[in-house]
């Protein structure tokens, strides 16, 4: 394969399996490498769809160091990034994206995919140019989640959510500027994009303009300064229990 | 100092000492550093408090190196850990403790201190035996939240949370295998302390046998996998919900 992504971690390995979304050339097995039920798994995924399966000496390891690859690399295709244009035309009612504006932490991308996946959130949407694209270190902290949810990768995210505007999304900018809590809005019964910044510099302010609502966490000391993810994960599940309860703001 | 410990991160080192309950011994500035507005806040806090500041060779920094210091180290006294006695005897009424039960990745541990100090927690519980104590990692990404939240260390969580029990504490355990979503149950007008655990183990069984409440984060899809520090975030910001709209369950 010209292109050819790596993913390490059993668990992310069997997702991407399981998925049935990626091309795999082969997966790389250490010698040295005691079986257990994990790797079992993979072996099974691996015979059922015939995928080679290669036996290596730890040498063969050395150049994939800087990963935490515990004896077992795959060579996949890479992601398949949707095109706006593809999942406006085809989401379902009352979708949800979040965007990433300027987060670079891989780490941060895969824990916030984890959350995004385990809330039923449609898409998460990646600018080309500012912070990370998927990586293998997003692949391996999403543990897998990034093969079930739709990636769109945009040139230009003001552009793109003016486009979505345009087709009745709504957007909800996260702004610790904002008067209203994130528990203050009503997530329901529309398409929104929630858009989350860089940790430190926040939501560049082109976007800030083009928000239909702002929000923020409330703080309840002096000192402000959650994760990213974990803040990304606060406001989502506000949503789900929106969702889960038929119940908006009262 | 004979049991010093090292901080390092131009914000950990500012909290630190904003906070004024760390003991100072030093601190290491690399000569080749360009001072920046961050430095000059340290240098005039280090100066007013007659803290030393050395400035070293690069060589110095060298066994420093598998932190990210960016040339500052602190030399302070290790965290002040508060006996689980004290703090009963002391604390405000409802109050809100986060025990952490098995977790290891000491990012997380510093992710949830930063969450805790947010939403206003009084305490987090750490065991001496499970999991992981306050280390340079946890300092550093607690971004100096730790300066700012009591810390109890106890032997053994199951006696502490049986003499919380006995004190009018009511036990709530994160547990995927419950009934009750997160914002199904009343965080209001109690002392609580909620238990969250290790990402793969979960809480021990011991302790699930304690809690007066579990409660589980809905997964919308098959999917079940939140980063513990994102479902800590998620479940103390519903009881921040609760309290800042005075809402409880409906």
């Amino acid at each position: 394969m010209e292109n050819t992504s790596i993913i390490y971690g059993r668990n992310s390995i069997i997702e991407a399996l399981k998925s049935g979304r990626r091309n795999f050339n082969r997966i790389m097995i250490s010698r040295s490498l005691r079986p257990d039920a994990k790797i079992d798994l993979i072996k099974e995924y691996a015979a059922n769809s015939g995928i080679p399966f290669v036996f290596a000496e730890k040498e063969q390891f050395t150049k994939y160091n800087e990963y935490n690859h515990q004896g077992v690399i795959a060579f996949v295709s890479p992601i398949d990034y949707v095109e706006l244009e593809n999942f406006m035309a085809n989401h379902k009612e009352n979708a949800s994206i979040v965007l990433l504006d300027g987060v670079e932490d891989p780490h941060n991308i895969g824990a916030i995919i984890r959350t995004c996946v385990c809330a039923g959130i449609d898409a998460i949407m990646l600018p080309s140019r500012r912070g990370t694209l998927v990586n293998e270190i997003v692949e391996k902290t999403s543990a897998g989640a990034i093969n079930h949810i739709s990636v769109i990768k945009v040139n230009s995210p003001v552009s793109a959510l003016q486009k979505l505007k345009e087709n009745n999304w709504w957007v909800i900018a996260s702004d610790h500027h904002s008067d209203n809590n994130h528990y203050d809005i009503d997530f329901l019964n529309m398409n929104f994009v929630l858009v989350m910044g860089a940790e430190h510099a926040g939501i560049s302010k082109s976007i800030i303009n083009l928000a239909d609502f702002r929000i923020k966490i409330p703080m309840l000391t002096e000192f402000n300064s959650l994760n990213v993810s974990v803040a990304t994960g606060i406001i989502i599940y506000e949503y789900v229990r929106q969702k889960l309860t038929g119940r908006r703001r009262i």
